[in-house]
């Protein structure tokens, strides 16, 4: 192999193209003029490597990450420019930490499970060698030979050392973590041509004898069960499932997203033998697309398990993986528009293609897709269903629903649970994760304990939580043990889809069976979501279904009581510790509605309801003895002593209000009721009943979910029959 | 005078104009085909009619509403277009009307203290008569004497006299209502040459016979004491302050420029001599620009009195102030920038020339200034301060402070109060109103008990309450009676503007005096608020002082407990039974800080604080038995059995964060701490400390404020001595 530089993220060709074609690509230019501004501003301020010593949020900290970013631009204006200036600050800022490094202890604050050198954790550490890896790459064939051996005994090759053998349970694991290590050592191995690090990269370290019962800082195990591989092959073996959904979620695959193609994207150059992009059938290419889909309309990532809202396909990590992914996998147009969003591009030859082909004029919109994913590396721990429908505007209707698996350290207790979002974002919320990322206020932006005792509770999310208790009694080792199960899904017709899942593990002896669909009818503006929550048990239990609307209530069909002048907590454990209750209602109805009022729009809930059942407005805060919650609120539907029980509802968005003109349009529900006609254990069948006596009658098969099976239900007088494990019969002007 | 048809708001010279030169004025053209739609659409249905019965929001309501919308339009585009359908439409829903009107009675409602015919208040009914004027006078020549003759003396005319004769509690006030009618009968009587009616609109009814103790449906008296005259001079000479206020805020003052300008602009037509727009030194010019001055950075108006939030300069009323306000007052180039971002103008010259000059690139944007408005017919009734100051990045801080008279029935008890803004809205709230306007969930769309119960009381408010009653202990009529009195009002630095007032008569036996400042200095990234309150009682009294911040608690530097398993309310009236204590602390230091964390940037309130003051975190909510309320955070910072006190503190907006890139930048205050240095009778002296020991130090001459005085205070060893009632002094790098 010819020891060709660079080669690892950009080539000699890449540049060639470049430097001959940089008028083409505006987009280019710009992002290169703002990098050239920001990187000679830091080369006036001379070199700065302090000794480590500050969390996350501190000036040693903050430094550090500067400099590693501004290495690896600089190695690129090198290249790009052929000015030396930049060289010659890399080489200057390379021999500063290659005089610190040999006699640099472990960081000081040892908070971690995996204390780093340069930075409080060997998670930064490796960041900071990806991006080194590549500046060195730019600037190898500028050093002289006594140079490269200089820093090459005395920083890299110990520091890949220092988070690989001397930190196996960062470096062994199957993690985000490890991906960031894993492409840390491949990536300067390949710079440095060491092969046994590259060896290590791609394979892991041997024997790490890593005791089993071992937690990371977020209680996440460092090792799986039965799971032998380390190493960056079983990053992409592990890490995915066979479609490319990321068990941890789109807001962690984000920030795991660089490493999977930075690396990638190096053996693609260096070792194109290694036919990386088509391992396990194109598992990176999948990846990107998964994570790309599951954002809401606006690209902001779903905030399944852990994860700060707001984050979305604009961020730094994923120019990358747009960039990467439009040059290396098929050119796609849809990837141009959310670059154009993105307003900048990579420094290299896949920034400078897209930014040529939005020039030209190919972009096209990114169309989200309505898409199930399945979870965990065999593809059988659940996943999630994503249906998305158009309302009258051109706006949109999507609900996420979430039967995966745990997500590791990272994960939520919410089996069976579901966020719904519109064309401006959360209609329905999940909680996101208590934290405050980078706000050194809340505990230096790490997780709150109210992340643990809240955030990830089942009652936090639009499922039900049974006997005030989260699923697996909030256990992370039974619920990454176990997944829901797929039932149905069918998004092929646009007017009814419908995803549906079934759990007996998260409570022993409750059978939860969740079937959720989409409905576009033009009797609604929007598409309706509607909810059949179907829970069998020999016990009795209670249980509690809350829906945390996002907004303000305007009116509810039922009596309620209002608490006064005093309110408690809803219980003290499981996050019902976190939650006041505001009002319980009871209703006579069969059939009760809230609306509220949010984004300037009117939302209708409307669910079939026994007299028994107890409907409680709460509000989080309780317990809280820093604020560091949010103040959310939401309906809690509670069934006490139940053996069986049906939860039916339906959610509508229906109208606007506009504060200039003050008129409100269409601000009552469309729907009349919702009742249940039926419920066994092979079929449930229930009705909803529009303005003007129109009708919308559902048939779910509980059992038989082929879609050739053929079933028949008796109701009253009638027989009602149909095939495939979802019926829907509209009856208009009776 | 010659009888000239069309010549109430438009005119023949000016629909010849218009028509000769329509293609120079796209805007016009673009809003002439909406009208054209919407009208023929309605022409379409066919005549509607139907007998009134329902309330706002209600069938029958919301049909004549829109017949009197559309028919006035049609008379304009008739007059344009000369297409006769438009003519003979308004003819067939005339003579429905006059079909109907002679044998109706009250509305069935009855539920106001002037009950309509067409409506269920006579406010709609006077609308009603406003544009369907217009629309006669479009018409006049096209009907036969025949048919004007039966139109006026079945639907007009008695209609005229319903409004006024039979109703003189509604006609003869001084009152936005009263406008509304004053504006009806004398447009009506224009069109008809009816001159008694043209007086009666002009002078009032001569002999109301009122009872001086009657109320409005808002709580507001019908008479005010002294006041002899009526009818629309009256208006004219006591709605305003002499500098153009309104004393009920600027978003009544939307409400009642209508009626003010239409008729006006009748009168400027119909009858020069009258010259009604110099009537009172130009009193309407000045209202216009009041408007729009009393308005954050993007045209919503301040939330003064009863208003609901987000209503603007766009809205529909203030389409006919701007084109009206450009046409008649002097061509303003700033007035084209707002009537550009409406996107619409009125279909006569006025709007026409708009939109004319628009197109020809004549707009410059509206520069919101610095300046205080008297308040009182008679400008004696303090007024309010308005100071702006811009940030680092063209952005904006906006201190609105209010020490008016009381706005009548729709007053607060907010003398000294304030609410701050920055260049995306409110940073420190005024609660605004209890009301969801047109949303019939919420009562109706009217005023909700808790209007009266907390939004008017002064603990809703950024203001001192004392003994937990409201000023004037929530009394309209004395609060009515009396006004605060501005003591200092400099906006000519921009690098020091200065607010200051004084009231003894909210609470007897307490003298209040708040000066507030606006600081521009490089050491701080935006304007810094400085709130110096000083309070002075020979008895001893429990202060409240609350900061209605907007966001969420980031830190604060004094220990709070914050309760954990149970809620309680702050008090059981004035508003206090509406708040929920949610957090006591204390302070051992001079002085504390609270972050909070709103609109994705950080701010910071530095208070000087003694060791026995209370700083109590709070939320509405509580006895809200319906959720009428939002729940929103306050800081009280209360001193118990004070007689004298100072309250001084500093609010500043000093950083942001992306929750993309995720990171913060300058999350933490520039200030250090505040010290009172003197506080006497005479002089208050206080220092605010920043990073590195930087010092600015305030002095206020408390008694006297004439400019030209000189002071001297000792502190320490040092004297320090100023001219006027102002000083601040800046020491860096000591």
């Amino acid at each position: 192999m010819a020891q060709i530089h660079p080669n690892l993220t950009i080539t000699k060709s890449g540049i060639s193209l470049i430097k001959a074609n940089l008028h083409q690509a505006p987009l280019f230019i710009s992002t290169l003029e703002a990098t050239k501004q920001e990187v000679e501003e830091e080369i006036a301020l001379g070199v700065k490597v302090p000794i480590p010593k500050d969390m996350a949020g501190g000036y040693t900290h903050e430094r550090h990450k500067k400099n590693f970013f501004i290495l690896q631009k600089a190695g690129n204006l090198f290249q790009i420019t052929g000015d030396k200036k930049y060289a010659e600050y890399i080489k200057e800022v390379f021999m500063a930490y290659a005089d610190m490094f040999p006699t640099l202890p472990l960081h000081p604050t040892n908070r971690s499970y995996a204390t780093g050198k340069i930075f409080w954790q060997c998670l930064n550490d490796a960041n900071w060698l990806v991006y080194c890896s590549q500046a060195y790459d730019c600037i190898y064939d500028y050093l002289t030979k006594e140079e490269r051996h200089h820093l090459e005994s005395n920083l890299f090759r110990p520091f890949a050392d220092f988070i690989s053998l001397e930190n196996p349970r960062f470096f062994n694991r199957v993690h985000n973590h490890s991906t960031w290590a894993n492409a840390a050592v491949g990536m300067i191995g390949l710079a440095m041509h060491d092969e046994e690090l590259i060896e290590r990269a791609l394979f892991g370290i041997q024997d790490d004898g890593i005791d089993p019962t071992m937690v990371d800082d977020d209680g996440g195990y460092i090792k799986v069960e039965g799971q032998k591989k380390a190493g960056f092959f079983a990053q992409l073996d592990y890490s995915f499932s066979p479609d490319g959904h990321f068990t941890e979620g789109p807001y962690y695959l984000r920030y795991a997203m660089s490493p999977f193609l930075l690396f990638s994207k190096c053996l693609h150059n260096s070792r194109p033998e290694l036919n990386i992009y088509n391992y396990r059938d194109g598992i990176l290419e999948k990846a990107i697309y998964s994570m790309l889909n599951e954002t809401d309309a606006n690209g902001l990532f779903f905030p399944i398990n852990d994860a700060q809202k707001g984050m979305s396909w604009l961020s730094r990590e994923v120019v990358g993986a747009i960039d990467i992914g439009y040059h290396d996998f098929g050119l796609d147009p849809m990837l141009l528009s959310i670059a154009e969003k993105q307003g900048k591009v990579l420094l290299d030859e896949n920034g400078f293609v897209v930014a040529r082909d939005l020039a030209k004029g190919m972009a096209t919109p990114f169309a989200h897709k309505s898409i199930a994913y399945n979870d965990g590396a065999d593809g059988k721990m659940g996943g999630i269903g994503i249906l998305r429908a158009n309302g009258d505007e051109g706006d949109e209707i999507c609900l996420l629903m979430k039967y995966a698996a745990h997500g590791m350290g990272h994960g939520h207790f919410d089996r069976l649970g579901y966020s719904l979002y519109d064309e401006t974002g959360e209609v329905i919320q999940d909680y996101g994760s208590a934290r405050w990322v980078n706000i050194d206020q809340k505990g230096g932006g790490r997780y709150l304990p109210e992340n643990q005792t809240y955030a990830k509770q089942t009652i936090a999310h639009n499922t039900v939580t049974a006997n005030e208790i989260s699923q697996y009694q909030g256990s992370v080792k039974k619920g990454d043990a176990n997944a829901s199960t797929q039932y149905f899904f069918d998004a092929s017709n646009d007017d009814l889809q419908v995803v549906s899942a079934k759990d007996d593990k998260a409570y022993p002896g409750v059978e939860m069976h969740r079937t959720m669909l989409l409905l576009k009818d033009d009797n609604f503006r929007k598409p309706l979501l509607i909810d059949i929550f179907k829970l069998t048990s020999e016990q009795e239990n209670q249980y509690d279904l809350p829906v945390w609307f996002l907004g303000h209530l305007l009116s509810a069909s039922f009596e309620y009581e209002k608490e006064a002048t005093s309110l408690t907590t809803l219980g003290s454990d499981h996050g019902y510790q976190h939650i006041w209750r505001e009002a319980t209602g009871h209703s006579d109805k069969e059939s009760t509605q809230i609306t509220w009022f949010g984004k300037r729009k009117f939302f209708t809930l409307t669910s079939a309801t026994d007299p028994e059942d107890e409907l409680i407005f709460v509000k989080t805060g309780a317990n809280d003895p820093d604020f560091n919650l949010r103040y959310d609120p939401a309906l809690i539907h509670r069934k006490k002593e139940a053996k069986d029980a049906l939860y039916v509802s339906a959610i509508e968005s229906h109208g606007r209000y506009n504060p200039v003109s003050e008129i409100s349009s269409d601000p009552f529900s469309g729907l009349e009721k919702i009742e249940v006609l039926h419920d066994s254990v092979d079929y449930t069948v229930v009705k909803l009943t529009g303005k003007s006596q129109k009708t919308w009658t559902i048939g779910v098969a509980n059992v038989d979910n082929d879609i050739v099976s053929n079933h028949k239900v008796k109701l009253g007088e009638k027989m009602m029959s149909w095939t495939g494990p979802i019926m829907i019969s509209k009856t208009m002007n009776q």
